[in-house]
């Protein structure tokens, strides 16, 4: 357990909403751990300090007085190579923070920034995987929003821009919904809990769905609900969950057929929705991907949860050590 | 020139109608070529003993006695790892035929095959871009079919099972129309040769496209004559173009979006068809993509032409040498 025989990582996952902070040992094994909100209105800088609080009480939880290096994971666009997040559309204000500078600084250690989805790939490669650990992997989160990481030739493929990846900005339906890329049919428009919500919505707005709108209040309306809906027997609610598992479908036989992967990895909060969204998604899958790629795939449950990203940057953060 | 000072390498592409066949330096430069058909009809063993006479005709071009190693580019499904090809969608007849081992034993040198879509994609990297080479290439050829090949970060990307890259199996059109590969709405279903052709049969059976009518006999409809309709002024030709064009650009839009490539290289002869469908292709793209990594990529024509297949698998093949 000491410092010096194992040198310990930090890891920060940094969402919209709130700080994750780990302390990580080299197995991957979690010894401390600290949640906050973010409380993002009130700017970078206390933002910053919030995740250097938080870092400090997860070390506390860990008995643990120093971290030899120390990983952010955020949702982009972020700058990998300079370890700045360029702009961020959940964290509004943020333009050029150089994240990865002022926090090695605050803890004296090296320090890395990488796009979330990346890294949670990274950590359910590095981590997730069994004894067969697979050259390629493709991990998808679906939650408000769908995005995605790669794992190719056994390594984190970002692209020129560390913008590859974006599996929720896939075309899926042309001319389909506008998607909050600016584009129209986005994977993302189509089947992300924000777009099942929307869908549902509609589906009330027409009349339809009756056991939904008993149960959703005013601002309450989310996947999870629409979710709760079919399994009482809302064949509406039921419909609007398993059009957006075909959606998904197309995206994975997109993925398969593109990358031939071994592995493609669903994490996010709607993908917890299971077989309701998952059935129609590998029926449409196996009908649109070639046989011999689709043969070849495991779709599997992210094994790390919402630690993913977190664990993930503190794997790559421990690769600054040497 | 000297077989020992610099070794020569052969190089053939096996296509089902033709086969090419080079004489390549170490500098990808062309000492001695030789095409001819490929007589499919008579089956592997002929022509097996073709592609032997055609690469001798080639070494007689090029005056010289003696390659060092070879290389053979066809359509898939083939086994990089074994030489073998599994079997061969337009070469009819050709199950788990050791294509590798028999030409290698017929010319004394070691000797490898690959996908012609991923050798065409190596090709163009390392011998079609200029002094600032990227890291990241995506190859997509427009053909009777379409095809791909990845370069990604600096190296041939093959999958797990070497069915990377089937760019023509991006899935374009919930329940488009039927494509080869038994799916629906394929970009090969919707922008292909084939595609264009059949579309335009459509418009024909429906009586429009009335100078293309006047153009296309009984049994020949392609693409080159629908495109030489809509330059004539028929406004239905031009329209079937622009929107396999549009199509295109949805397939490119994911591949900006998945892979964040510096480059795109169009091949095959549709493409050069050229601003009828580049134009709508490149807007739907801009229209579709991440503006990040859409800013980035350049959509190049290929620079090797026909001969990038065997090029490419040329410089494969030399890495046989060590």
């Amino acid at each position: 357990m000491s410092g010096a025989a194992q040198p310990l990582i930090g890891a920060v996952d940094l969402g919209g909403t709130k700080i994750l902070a780990l302390i990580v040992d080299a197995g991957g094994h979690v010894l401390g751990e600290d949640e906050r909100p973010t409380e993002v209105t009130r700017g970078p800088e206390a933002v910053l300090a919030r995740i250097g609080d938080s870092l400090r009480a997860a070390m506390a939880a860990a008995h643990v007085r120093a971290i030899a290096a120390l990983g952010v994971a955020t949702p982009g666009p972020i700058d990998f190579a300079r370890g700045v997040i360029v702009e961020a559309a959940n964290l509004p204000g943020w333009h050029e923070v150089p994240v990865a500078a002022r926090l090695g600084e605050l803890f004296g250690c090296p320090a890395l920034l990488e796009n979330d989805a990346n890294a949670a790939a990274w950590g359910e490669f590095t981590l997730g995987t069994g004894p067969d650990r697979p050259q390629h992997l493709v991990y998808l989160t679906i939650s408000t929003g769908i995005g995605g990481g790669l794992v190719l030739d056994g390594r984190l493929y970002r692209g020129a821009d560390g913008a590859a990846g974006e599996l929720g900005h896939i075309p899926i339906v042309p001319d389909g919904p506008p998607c909050g890329c600016g584009a129209r049919g986005c994977l993302e428009a189509l089947a992300s809990g924000t777009a099942i919500a929307r869908r549902a919505r509609e589906m009330l707005a027409a009349g339809r769905a009756p056991i939904l709108a008993r149960l959703a209040g005013d601002d309450t309306l989310t996947a999870e609900l629409v979710h709760q809906a079919a399994e009482a027997g809302d064949a509406d609610a039921a419909l609007v969950i398993a059009e957006a598992g075909q959606h998904l479908g197309r995206g994975l036989a997109t993925v398969i057929n593109l990358f031939n992967p071994e592995v493609i990895v669903l994490g996010g909060g709607v993908a917890k929705i299971g077989a309701r969204l998952l059935e129609p998604a590998l029926a449409t899958m196996h009908a649109q991907a070639l046989s011999l790629p689709a043969r070849r795939v495991h779709v599997v449950p992210a094994a790390l949860g919402h630690r993913a990203g977190a664990l993930g940057v503190a794997v790559l953060a421990r690769g600054l050590l040497g």
